[in-house]
């Protein structure tokens, strides 16, 4: 495939980009590098079927000007920040919705048909039922973040009917996994490394969490890009168990060799439109012959011991 | 209440206007006469709690002005076309999703916090269930037109969690009667004007719709704004029964004593995101003690005598 990348140099984004390349398709990597490390494609880069393109995705003419010849686009750029929300309104808006919609403008003026994208198990809002399948009842929106993930997945959707696109959407939970460079491992890591007897956590550490390592992501991804055929794909991502934050701490200190004392903020979610219990029925997913291969425990070891080897991510993410 | 009125000059914003004026509120009526038509507001302009401020909800800047003191906001502006669409996709993207945010902006700068909005029952795409309730299972959206409006009201629930606004949620069949701009009875009216022995119809007039007579659906607003507490209200709004294309022409024709050829452009849909079965469960607004008071039949007469008393609409929109 000749496939295009944004937000190639992210988490997901370059860990993906590899694993395309790995497997011998040609990548255009599209990236502002706002939130992106350069540093995250230098096995990419020494690549000779991988580019960089340097560009914003909101300046419609440059991305569509980059995707000429794309056949598969991964839409991996996002603000994903879900917690600061509140903050800064209008960049989920600019950055998942206007960017979205910019994308398939470009795919349909280059001739690109088929979008994977991610999206997130947090529209589902606070549901009622768990696992939580793809068919829940219609959700209410509990945050920017996720709301403007769902009206990314409506327009790609009204893409389809329209213009005859193909979609894979993923509702993803967390992802974790080597380049993670935000969420709660990083929070706790850099707080351990600055006072080794305190954690300060949010809310009261009894949510309750799915978690996802990266490279199971990645080959959901790929194998249901392969596989589906459909129009309309809408899978969700994780894996069959979640955990208390509590379990995670605990995983965290005791792998660091640490006793903190927790503090917590209280309530029973961390933050605004924070869901106290993300749990999602992976079965169509499953269907397809994918199963995750770490246990969340794993994935967030995994992830620690990619901080601890590259301190640099906690410096440069303050 | 002192209130706030986008799409003032529009079909469904005129007449909420009117009723709002007529219950003792104060108006102000904002609108860029893009669509609407000053002329719905003759009666309205002539009450000293109404005022008309003229412009653009692209303006930020504008829209937090003039929404200064209202405590109520009803964001009526949309654009309305779901047909065509596919012809201009920024369209719903800038009319619906992003002005939407602009009025969400404008409230919280302003410190207005309750909002009534209408959505559409097209965002529950093509559902199995009928009547459709709001708990219907999470649903693909099939035109730009719903997506933008799934959008919008995501990022308006989105803002109950994050700044503690209350809204009131309305998902509409189509609606009908006086001031009645667009849609298929000014269509079907439109060509027997021109051509009275020949009808063309879109699709194959099986397709199975709802429609509202706008002073039951202004009745329903009102009703729920000032009787639901909840911080989220989300209501659907139609009659309990539908009718075919075909029973809609019959009564068309019958009443202007016309009997045309029919000629179908074949196919369930009508266009690219038209739904072949719009049936809303609203069992939800019924609780609250309303009803409508015509039927489809009665307000499809309705609109057809609007237009006759008004053929400068027709004039109006080519």
């Amino acid at each position: 495939m000749r496939t295009f990348v944004t937000g190639a140099a992210g988490f997901i984004g370059s860990n993906l980009v590899d694993r395309l390349l790995a497997a011998g398709h040609e990548v255009t990597g599209f990236d502002n590098l706002s939130t992106g490390f350069r540093r995250f494609l230098e096995g990419a880069e020494a690549n000779a079927r991988f580019r960089l393109i340097e560009g914003d995705l909101l300046d419609l003419e440059a991305v569509t000007r980059a995707m000429a010849g794309a056949d598969c686009v991964f839409h991996l750029a996002a603000n994903a920040d879900v917690r600061f929300g509140p903050d800064h309104p209008r960049r989920d808006l600019e950055q998942n919705t206007i960017v979205t919609w910019n994308v398939l403008e470009a795919m349909r003026a280059a001739g690109a048909r088929r979008i994977a994208f991610p999206s997130t198990g947090s529209v589902y809002g606070e549901p009622e039922i768990f696992p939580t399948p793809e068919t829940a009842p219609f959700p209410v929106q509990t945050s920017l973040y996720a709301a403007s993930k769902l009206a990314a997945e409506g327009m790609i959707t009204a893409y389809v009917a329209a213009f005859g696109f193909q979609a894979y959407i993923f509702r993803f939970v967390s992802i974790l996994g080597e380049r993670y460079t935000h969420g709660h491992v990083l929070d706790f890591y850099r707080q351990l490394r600055e006072h080794p007897r305190r954690l300060d956590v949010l809310g009261d550490g009894r949510q309750r969490k799915s978690y996802l390592y990266v490279q199971d992501c990645v080959n959901a991804i790929l194998l249901a890009v392969e596989g589906c055929t459909g129009a309309v794909n809408i899978l969700n991502l994780g894996t069959d168990e979640y955990c208390q934050v509590n379990d995670s701490i605990g995983w965290i200190s005791g792998h660091l060799g640490l006793t903190p004392e927790l503090q917590y903020a209280g309530g029973e979610r961390g933050w605004v439109g924070d869901s106290p219990f993300i749990f999602l029925d992976c079965a169509r997913m499953r269907a397809l012959g994918w199963k995750p291969e770490l246990t969340i425990e794993q994935g967030i070891i995994r992830t620690l011991e990619f901080l601890r080897r590259n301190p640099w991510v906690l410096e440069a993410r303050v």
